[in-house]
């Protein structure tokens, strides 16, 4: 039962990961013990975690001087615990969708917001470029692909203040300079793992810059401190992204798998703007390598529910477009398969011939 | 490679429960999709957060008036979580241990506290009683099942006022009544889970009574009105929880799973009263049924390392005690069947044969 799975998230892991993952359910490392029932205050789980903040720092290229920490709770989460942390008296957004506009609304219980920048006027098909960063600002916070509108940062920002970046839906699928942002967060239920952790990388001199009293599991040098151990771990969810990681270097690294992202993404375009029956609805330029947004030519509208039927009835999985954008979304994460894409697209051509 | 697997959290699952989360990783429920690489926002999972409710519902007897929901984070996070809903000038606190410390020290940061009863002057080895609980109080907070200590509540406090309980370690153990509580939650890492979900069970009056503006993910109440998917939930841990509940409900229910965990823990104590070696650490009345902590005698405390490689040798895990308590302590789940502590009991006999 074979599915083709472009699901926004959670989504897509590579297969191998889901071999490991369901291995470690019945004996976690020779333990003779479930990595469901092990205590994490444990060496076998201390490695886990040792090899997955190594590797993320190793495929990301990590600088010293940045910690890594993950914790439960998603990047909902973080949408409040970082103004609570760094916000002290303004701070500057750049609004590019769903994911911006909640945490602006957050940032707000704690001081004042800037919407420096915004690409709200057309519903956010594009990210908005040449703004002007205020130097007043504690900090500029941004996302770095937009899930919900295909849209994707294509430069590391050069901010005068430090930059605080939501990368959930595109993490280690391209290269960043780690070095241009002072952290960079997200849920990792994209490309690295099942729901129900977020991972953190901080600049260390941020961690010292945090402007008031926290409760503590608020308090991200608390979580640095304690080596993601403050309270009990999302234990499985950072198994199964330590596999996904050793998938990951296994392939070849990030430039590897960044290439292929860029194919799988080239050809999933290249027929959406060939094909007659389908336009797609981002600026070109701001194409989100992850999730690719298309809707049917004007002409074609009526196909829309026809078109989806006849996916889902080609096991096609999870391309119905969020409602805010309507039609179409192809998510192709990390571990989606070129062949996959290939299969799409085949889709599109077949009902194409069908229709056109 | 069998285990005997007593540790205090994470800990044991039913191995039926495993052998479900397993299957689930290659195929949820007929999906042809993994449990990790689905959409929370379908119907298959729908039907998984419902009949989790539902079971939870029927088996803990929770009246009409009471919402269940689901969230990740952990315990630690409900912490400060509750007295950011609920504390307006000054709650009650009974300070049992570590986990209350904790909670005590979060919600000084939303009011005053008054400790209003406390077991520190004998290191937390009971359960304080007959303390009166003040009325000009918001709330009144305790924590049913010390974990570290092994102490537990066995009965229902009157409480003039709304009663929180932190029942992580030993919630679904016991038949508690739920009318008279205002909230009960807890990690559910312990009886029903993996780590990475956190239940919270709440009196449906007590979301009109939220006493200040909080960022969203803080909000009760819209964990309430969103169902549990304010955000992204903890996918697997809610799925794995669900198999537990299933399994329980195959067991007889609460009150047979109760009577088989009483079952356990007087076989335990009976051994270590009359085992000459080992002392128990807790006020009998007091002794909890899920964390059963003991110390070697005066006279053969020499021997606690000896034991511990001892019990080791046999494949018996998680039995060092905290370092608060020191010695021993033997975690004993719902899914810790009767054969283990029976193989415990006989581990300690063979030590004492050797020794005493």
């Amino acid at each position: 039962m074979k599915k083709y799975n472009f699901n926004a998230g959670p989504s897509i892991l590579p297969d191998v990961v889901l071999q490991k993952a369901s291995e470690a359910i019945f004996d976690f490392n020779g333990t003779g013990l479930s990595i469901l029932s092990i205590s994490h205050r444990t060496k076998p789980f201390e490695d886990v975690l040792a090899e997955a903040k190594a590797l993320f720092k190793e495929l990301l290229n990590i600088p010293d001087g940045y910690s890594i920490y993950f914790v439960g709770g998603g990047a909902s989460t973080q949408f409040f615990h970082i103004p609570a942390n760094f916000l002290g008296k303004k701070a500057a957004y750049v609004n590019t969708g769903v994911w911006t506009k909640k945490a602006i609304k957050e940032a707000k219980y704690y001081g004042e917001v800037n919407v420096i920048a915004s690409s709200e006027d057309r519903n956010f098909c594009y990210i908005p470029k040449g703004f002007e960063i205020p130097t007043d600002c504690d900090y500029l916070y941004t996302c770095h692909n937009n899930t919900i509108y295909g849209t994707e940062y294509k430069e590391d920002i050069d901010s005068p203040i430090p930059h605080i970046c939501d990368m959930s839906s595109d993490i280690l699928s391209c290269p960043v300079d780690v070095s241009k942002y002072a952290l960079i967060y997200g849920g990792a239920q994209k490309n690295l793992a099942p729901a129900g952790v977020t991972f953190v990388i901080v600049r260390d001199d941020m961690l010292d810059k945090i402007v008031r009293e926290l409760p503590s599991m608020m308090n991200a040098k608390l979580h640095v401190e304690n080596n993601s151990m403050l309270n009990t771990p999302p234990v499985f969810p950072i198994y199964v992204m330590l596999e996904t990681l050793r998938w990951m270097k296994a392939q070849g690294g990030l430039q590897t798998i960044y290439e292929q992202n860029c194919r799988k993404a080239a050809m999933l375009y290249a027929e959406i703007d060939r094909n007659k029956l389908f336009r797609g609805t981002v600026d070109k330029e701001d194409r989100s390598n992850m999730n690719i947004c298309f809707v049917m030519n004007p002409e074609y509208e009526s196909l829309a529910a026809e078109f989806l039927a006849f996916a889902t009835e080609r096991d096609i999985v999870g391309i119905k477009g969020h409602r805010l954008v309507g039609g179409f979304r192809a998510s192709c994460y990390n571990a989606l398969p070129i062949e996959h894409v290939e299969y799409l697209v085949q889709t599109m051509q077949e009902f194409e011939k069908m229709h056109a």
